[in-house]
């Protein structure tokens, strides 16, 4: 159990003095479009990027704005802690989702607006809202003490809901200069209200298509059918061999490099206050499936699977055509957990579906997109720093949750800078990220800014 | 081994010498681009259906046009046979498929010409080129010998390449009237040059659609994948059901009321020279399929199956997207045999399907489409005769073929008029019968107008 850490009453107070003016620089922020999937948008995602570059630069940071081949990367660095002190680096994002459909939102999307605690807008949570209380709490460092305790540097992208294409490259590029003692990112959701939560792994990904191909064109059904061997039929078969009858992946090696999760770690996500009943009833069916032996949290976070994506073949319009398909097309991902390699899971899941195939047809595997999964190791100086700072602004000790999906720039930091990441989020379930009526709550910023602000200093402590 | 007939030697000669007319006549009538699928083509078909009324009346048919909810039917009735004399109705269509796409045609669609001893045009083998041969072999015993052995309806259609569907309740509303003691229908191929067919069974049909849910929208596969019972895995694991290992049909109860063909119908089917190796490598396959214990003909003419005609679920564009989705749809149908119900099929494939799905997705299954199989009777004095016949006209016994697709009419035939249906078809396989360049062969076409011809005196004898 970690203790709270106290926010030092300099920090405190000027946050709260401040509350107001920071709340309207948000909104200032979250009123510029920067839709970075759409062209239209490519000087609003630049003016976000002015826009946060001028804040940085107002509050003491070397703050450069460094193109890309596609949108810029805001850089601002602080460096004058004390000898000795570690370097943070706090990403975050400042393009956001496209907002359509626009009737949907109660209020404009491009117009913050309080309701009920919470303020919407789009990017309110992801990630302006969350990036601005970082920005703020350093303003608190710097304004009422004059001097942060940890050397810091902001990296900012403006590609992130388009798939950070140009980061890992930038990352590389600047790795002398992007060294650092740790990576903090605020961009994911605590468990519930009131929970603060570390997010402690989050899944890889293998994604392969499957097409199989049997006669060298769709047949009449009445005329061939009995025959041939129907690609759709036999891809079928080849899919109801990826599973067990109770639901535990069955290609052969699949399971072999999973590194099981401490039983601390199942022991606390066991503990968290989930509610079964509500998350089958929320997805309408009648009831769930997977592995068994996990619990739904751990089957989320801590098991690999193999889903299919997609299926695609014959005729799929209305009403009856008797077509004997001449191809079947299947899209098919397994979401992986450490130690499990992409490309070798790739190659286990092809190995099988050779196999597997009979005669008659012919199978192409294509391997589409692969992505490590990351854990953190739940121990250290950061982690400690953490837990403290957020059950001090919290006012209760932080929860360990996982990611079933996958922050691909979580493993580039890691495994390029060599620096461990801290994912420490302050979105909510139910926050509408990529809807209409996007938020984020009040509190949750407010408290945001505070355990932060808090972290640099338990750092140095 | 049937006898061959001798034709008549003054029908003989009276072919032989208006073969010129009798080709230009066709011709005439292959003009004419009745296709029934097209609305800008109504008026061709009707003008088809006025141009065969005027020939049937000049060779001395009563002849009329009945309009039906859709294109009309021609029917003429020739009923001066001696008193005892048994009636034939024989059936074709007049309309056509579309022609599309025209610029793969040799020579133009509707403009026949002699190429190789083919005639090519829409329509020449499919059915115009088939039904005209009857009706030049009727004016043949009249123009030669002034009368014909039996009583004569011509029941020629519009709607046979948009599926009859008014012909049904035409036979029905005119069932006293169409009383007859054998139909004769010549719309099928033979089983190749120079080998004279029956057709002798053909295939019913039950077709149904399956709509897998899980749950009520698509979801991200990184956030609850591994936790939900995904709709297309459980989709396919509800088609890898559908057979055993070996390739048997594997629905409970499926084979039950399979009325086994008689020995000697799949000894002669085993005796035809189909080359299976050419039949592979013509499908571009390496290896055939299907149910174990049978010929591939006996496969496709003899014994039902369950295929599927369509997949479709999730993300089927490109590249990679990790939906779980949310619904999984299937399309299949079975092709029946003598004495399989559709009903009852459809009825044990959906509570197959019931039965394995698993908790946590629900099943709708939707009955599109069904038809009866029918299988002649191989003897009576209608197959001896067209046994002499076709054996007269082509120089070697008929052999009986079966065909793996549906005819409906034949059944709606034999069903409502309660007599047997006769097949026996002129066209050859390649013969493009819904494709460019279709064509009939003259052999076939001078051949078969002398069988049918020789028919009505063996039906007589």
């Amino acid at each position: 159990m970690s203790t709270p850490a106290q926010l030092d009453s300099a920090l405190g107070a000027w946050l709260d003095a401040n509350d107001q003016r920071l709340h309207d620089d948000l909104f200032e922020f979250l009123r510029i479009p920067s839709v970075s999937a759409r062209s239209e948008h490519t000087k609003d995602v630049r003016a976000a990027a002015e826009w946060l570059h001028r804040h940085l630069a107002r509050i003491g940071f070397a703050t450069e704005t460094l193109d890309t081949p596609g949108h810029p990367v805001v850089l601002a660095e602080w460096r004058k802690a004390p000898k000795g002190a570690p370097t943070v680096l706090i990403y975050g994002h400042y393009d956001v989702q496209p907002a359509e459909p626009l009737e949907l939102w109660t209020s404009p999307a491009f117009e913050p607006t309080i309701r009920n605690g919470n303020i919407y807008a789009r990017g309110s949570v992801d990630d302006k809202g969350q990036l601005w209380l970082h920005v703020a709490a350093l303003e608190a460092h710097l304004a009422a003490r004059g001097t942060l305790p940890v050397n810091v540097i902001v990296l900012a992208e403006g590609e992130e809901e388009v798939g950070s294409e140009h980061l890992a490259p930038f990352i590389e590029q600047h790795k002398q200069r992007l060294a650092c003692d740790a990576v903090v990112i605020s961009d994911s959701t605590m468990f519930a209200p009131g929970i603060p939560s570390i997010l402690s792994s989050l899944r890889g990904l293998a994604y392969l298509q499957v097409d199989v191909t049997g006669p060298n064109s769709d047949l009449h059904s009445g005329m061939y059918g009995g025959a041939v061997v129907n690609p759709a039929t036999a891809l079928a078969r080849i899919v109801a061999s990826f599973h067990d009858a109770e639901g535990r992946v069955a290609i052969p090696g699949f399971y072999d490099k999973v590194r099981p999760f401490p039983d601390a770690v199942r022991k606390g996500m066991r503990a968290l206050p989930f509610d079964e009943a509500e998350f089958t009833q929320h997805l309408a069916v009648d009831a769930l499936g997977g592995e068994p032996g996990y619990t739904t949290l751990e089957k989320l976070w801590t098991r690999p699977t193999c889903e299919v994506n997609g299926l695609l073949s014959g005729y799929t319009g209305e009403g009856a055509k008797t077509v004997l398909p001449g191809q079947a097309m299947l899209k098919v991902s397994c979401r992986l957990v450490p130690d499990q390699d992409p490309a070798e899971i790739g190659r286990l899941l092809e190995a099988h579906v050779r196999k597997v195939a009979p005669k008659g047809v012919t199978v192409k595997v294509t391997h589409l997109h692969g992505g490590n999964a990351w854990r953190a190791e739940l121990e250290g100086p950061l982690y400690d720093a953490a837990a403290r700072a957020l059950h001090g602004a919290f006012g209760r000790a932080p929860v360990i949750t996982g990611e079933g999906g996958s922050i691909p720039v979580v493993g580039d930091f890691a495994s390029i800078l060599g620096a461990p990441v801290l994912l420490i989020g302050f979105g909510l379930p139910g926050e509408n990220a990529h809807a209409p009526d996007e938020w984020i709550s009040q509190e949750n910023f407010r408290k945001g800014m505070r355990a932060v602000a808090s972290l640099w200093d338990e750092l140095r402590t």
